[in-house]
């Protein structure tokens, strides 16, 4: 079987929830000592993680970060507040543990993986995973950001590195990105699969100015108008405005919802991803939590096509999986109240309107 | 020196924050590895931890809960859907680790103190704190709530219970309760501070009905006009509508200031207690941090009020010191961000706009 067959075989794998043990779910919590329903969106998330792994009483720890990092051909044009040397610079620090993403995956007691999936530069270390598609994709304002078989291969990337931070024994699992210009193509994807407009869709990214935020709008609507990608095909839109780690993610998604396994979405770039992987496969959105709503303009829009409610919504911009990880607490509580709670009758406490 | 008077004493010694502290946190966070102002909210509780303990990198490791339980005379009038008894009932399920508290207490690693401040009954168990300050409240429809050497007094326990946590090693404070109908003393209070509505202040507690609500509406509205409570006298107001959890909690707000110690606010009725403790001594608001926006309708006036901005909004409504608990992760968060993040310089990472 080649490559690409492997990938539709998984994607046709997926399965929709089970709606039977959600019920059930429900149904038990609210013989927990607790007003019915007073955990509001918590109990929402316990009953879609017992949905997901088919358990009542799951476990989500340890969680698995896996970071995906590459180089992106639009950066060339300016679209970036910071320099393309930073995305290797930043692997540099995710491995030597300075960065944001690796305060809280400690916090959150996370197996992180960070995988190069296409940064322009050889990095070596060895606890860095090193499956790079190429140096970088090539500046999607002049040619396709990438081949279809680099697509393929990027989407293989994503799914293998779930297999391996499963096999380690990751319960729950927050994807991450590293990529100076990713809000780019995120933009493009995230106004090609939604339909809505490139001003709705386009934001300031790490904090560049009004006027770049229009040049950085213009990149994308003349690459939308001459590449013409399919909104409905994911390996086209990839192709023509994607990058390697989201297609990287895109993968990942997939093959974690194959597994059965909850997936926490982070910001903006990872939305971007879950639209095209939800693309892919519908049933992959039953498998989704919303970490935060980015500051990022397009990530509300984003969200409500996926209709999903995000958990935090603190103006967080920042990437890395670090939305995801500061979230992850919650997910972990929810299943610990479905887990550990007593019930009225083993408790001893009345239930409601017995006086 | 009489009670009364050790307690005005605390209440003197309240300082403002560290404001030159506050400035130093933030050009210090503009030095890491994140575009500058990229974890939001975060950036702000760190912030503010910093200004509280006068440390830039300071400690919220472990956080310590007090439960403060007591009865309310007014459950006689049909205000609650659960009966009067659930009050012990629930001290008994949190001294044998089934509520919720417990379990998300245990996921934060808290030490956790349960005080019955005045439970209708006697609980015995070695892990209780009993300071019963009486056996209930009166019912404040038809006589005041408490005398005032009462209100004293349940003040004090909460000083004490401060201090106990705070000797056990605790960095950071959560307070929770549990008191069958003190939504309804809770909600006058709310109304007498604020100066908003009942309309507005009074919420459907742990879910009654309609009917309920304009009953437990009018009850209070006829128990102001009656007592006639001065809004800007935290004592009258606990004599005339409060709760002995309540006043415990007003004097556990205030000694953790004192003792420049951050203070998670849980939900409505410890919002309510914030608002009673910041009509004592303003300077308290600046120690607090709001963890959730509650689905009681009164919540989010009195968060206003105090000018608090909730981390969370996942309509919870159990009380306890639960959505406190389970924000506790992000207040842990900010303070290892700013601790242990690298900086530009250290990692060698390019900053803004050098391309």
């Amino acid at each position: 079987m080649n490559k690409y067959d492997a990938i539709k075989n998984i994607i046709k794998t997926i399965e929709p929830l089970n709606a039977e043990k959600i019920k059930q779910a429900y149904v038990y919590m609210n013989t927990l000592t607790k007003p019915v329903g007073s955990l509001g969106q918590l109990e929402n998330i316990a009953a879609q993680v017992v949905g997901i792994t088919n358990d009542l009483f799951p476990t989500v720890s340890p969680p698995g970060i896996v970071v995906f990092a590459s180089d992106h051909g639009i950066s060339e044009e300016g679209v970036s507040a910071y320099p393309k040397e930073v995305t290797a610079q930043m692997v540099s620090n995710f491995l030597q543990g300075g960065a944001a993403i690796n305060v809280f995956s400690k916090q959150i007691g996370a197996i992180l993986n960070i995988v190069d999936i296409g940064v322009a530069t050889d990095i070596h270390h060895e606890k860095l995973i090193v499956n790079k598609v190429d140096y970088g994709t090539k500046n999607f304002l002049k040619e396709r950001a990438m081949t279809k078989d680099q697509a393929i291969e990027a989407i293989r990337v994503g799914m293998i590195a779930v297999e391996n931070i499963l096999a380690k024994g990751a319960k729950c699992l927050i994807f991450g990105e590293m990529g100076i210009s990713n809000t780019t193509s995120a933009s493009a994807l995230v106004s090609l699969v939604t339909g809505c407009s490139l001003e709705t869709a386009v934001g300031t990214g790490t904090g560049i100015s009004q006027e770049m935020k229009v040049k950085k709008t213009q990149i994308i609507k003349k690459a939308l108008e001459q590449h013409n990608p399919n909104p409905s095909d994911a390996i086209d839109c990839l192709i023509k405005v994607g990058g390697f780690e989201i297609a990287g993610i895109v993968g990942a998604i997939l093959k974690a919802a194959e597994q059965k396994v909850p997936i926490i979405i982070d910001g903006f770039i990872c939305t971007a991803a879950a639209l095209v992987a939800v693309t892919a496969q519908p049933h992959v959105k039953d498998y989704l939590i919303a970490a935060h709503l980015s500051k990022e303009s397009g990530h509300q829009v984003a969200l409500s096509y996926l209709k999903l409610e995000p958990l935090l919504d603190l103006q967080f911009r920042l990437g890395e999986g670090t939305g995801a990880a500061l979230s992850f607490p919650l997910v972990e509580g929810a299943t610990r109240m479905i887990r550990d709670m007593a019930t009225f009758d083993s408790a001893g406490v009345s239930t409601e309107s017995k006086s």
